[in-house]
């Protein structure tokens, strides 16, 4: 009898690239999946996160996390279903939360510390890679624990990216907490959501209002300056707000968006010798050195989901095989919120 | 009977310096010091401070401290003895410490907010001016508060302009500290300083090494990467420390002297983006926002010093009228260690 091979399509990274990645730089390729030894449970994903810190991975450098290799499978969190187990701890039918997207089906030694369990009961499964994950979580920490906001703060906070899946989170965040914010994002559809839906108190395209520009837009906007600077850009808009700080003016280093894809040598901030007499603190954070603060982010964001006070959006790209496509697509800023690649139906 | 004025020299900003300011922006005026009101008394400058900060006052900018005015006198650190005084709580032949420099006397009305008594028997009166005052508080504060710097530290900490009068300090507290230090400077001399004075670890003449090769230069003298970057020069050695940083490093800026004169717009570092990976933390600070540790500096420094733990090295200019020529010998790189202008004798 000839046993059936269950068959996987992975993204595999083909290149590494060079700029702006392009769709030559991945492979989509067949794999089989071996037979389960003891212990071992076998994932079927549903969901997958494409985030723009992945473009950091394919470049071959230090950093704190393995760059992914040519040949082999990226990765990435996502959401999944055990379909076969040899693993009393692990159910056929429980939901996982995994670091092994970029495929259809993956094997779990079931040591148990590559997976968590999620219930799907409590909100939809893939939220657990945003609101509930550790795009959520990356907006608490940069404003709790890095800029140290507090509650009923009357600090003003500008947002770069602001309609993406972090800055949308920073926004409502910050707005909870009692600030004024001034969110930026790169379309009038993004800004519009930023007004009507997480209410922030301005916002601009920063593409209408012209690099060269986002100085004087934030001057006008922000008359007595900003407290708390949440970057996920970089480049310009961080020059922009570095001159617009308040004394003793926070700013958070989420991401630099603008700098992942530049072939030549990036210009820094021209101004930064402000940061000595307006006392500014730029400060770097990756959200892994953090994970202590799960339990309280996911105390806090349950009830402010709950009460309604924030708004969540997701872009959605379905098939693995759109993979590359939905990443190369947050460089051209074409999601609102978290961009997501569905495999599983 | 015709009453006989006194007259003092003064040092009044002429025009505001576009890049490297001249000995055409100041002006040597004579003034008539008037008589002495009650409650008011007459110093005479014996010694005046000359500090890379006064650059920044010479603009017209929002800064922390208003700017100088044309037509007027320049003003900063001073020491100086009462000769006259119609103050009870004001003896003549005491010494104080003021910010009334760049002039020959002085009129204080006597309420004592812009005095200090200093006593001429623990020190030379003109170390109040340095390693007991604003100098090397400035080097305190920047590595134990704002860097963190703790006892027993095993960390590996880079000080540029580090034969200057704040870097010198600052090589020798991390010292203390235990630390392993290294400093660059702008001459063989500074270098031979740091190493057979300041004792630190390895010192390096960056006009020699090329701007270009700080970065190459630190990777070889500091294998294990750094800790703590104690910048007073930014521009290129900025951008250096910052490839060298080891993760959640800390970057004190304290000032950036490179960056003072110039009369196109400053590059920053191309490499901030490292900061995010990195964790790194880059904090400006302002030495007047910690006077409230003044009394632990005072008995820490005073230790050390009685200890033998830290060289102090001055350079001396003689006159009032040199004193623009001091100012701007420290753009040059001519000073080691704190430059000062003696005014009486």
């Amino acid at each position: 009898m000839v046993k059936e091979r269950l068959v996987s399509h992975e993204i595999h990274l083909k290149q590494r690239p060079v700029g702006m990645p392009t769709e030559d730089n991945f492979q989509l390729v067949k794999v089989n999946i071996p037979d389960l030894k003891d212990g071992e449970f076998l994932v079927r994903n549903i969901w997958m996160s494409v985030d723009p810190y992945m473009r950091g991975r394919m470049r071959e450098i230090r950093s704190y996390i393995s760059p992914f290799q040519i040949g082999e499978p990226l990765e990435g969190g996502c959401i999944g279903q055990i379909i076969k187990s040899n693993n009393d701890r692990f159910t056929v039918g429980d939901y996982v939360l995994g670091n092994l997207g970029w495929r259809e089906y993956w094997l779990s030694d079931g040591s148990g510390s590559d997976v968590m369990k999620i219930d799907p009961n409590l909100a939809p499964i893939q939220w657990y890679l945003g609101i509930l994950g550790l795009t959520g979580l990356t907006a608490y920490v940069g404003l709790l624990k890095i800029a140290q906001l507090v509650d009923n703060s009357n600090s003003t906070i500008f947002v770069s990216a602001a309609a993406g899946a972090v800055g949308s989170v920073a926004c409502q965040i910050a707005k909870i907490k009692g600030c004024r914010v001034i969110g930026s994002a790169g379309s009038q559809e993004k800004v519009k959501w930023l007004l009507d839906q997480a209410k922030v108190d301005h916002a601009f395209n920063y593409k209408e209002v012209g690099e060269g520009n986002i100085s004087a837009e934030l001057g006008k906007s922000c008359p007595g300056r900003i407290d708390i600077y949440f970057d996920n850009v970089g480049g310009k808009h961080l020059e922009a707000a570095i001159d617009n700080m308040k004394t003793f003016g926070r700013i958070v280093l989420c991401g630099m968006i603008s700098q992942y894809n530049l072939t030549s040598t990036p210009t820094g901030p021209s101004n930064l010798f402000l940061a000595v007499p307006n006392r500014l603190k730029l400060q770097g954070f990756i959200v892994r050195d953090h994970y202590n603060m799960l339990n309280e982010f996911y105390v806090d964001m349950s009830k402010w989901i709950g009460e309604g006070k924030i708004k969540w959006r997701e872009t959605v790209i379905e098939g693995i095989e759109n993979a590359p496509k939905a990443f190369l697509s947050l460089f051209k800023g074409e999601n609102i919120g978290k961009m997501l690649v569905k495999i599983g139906f």
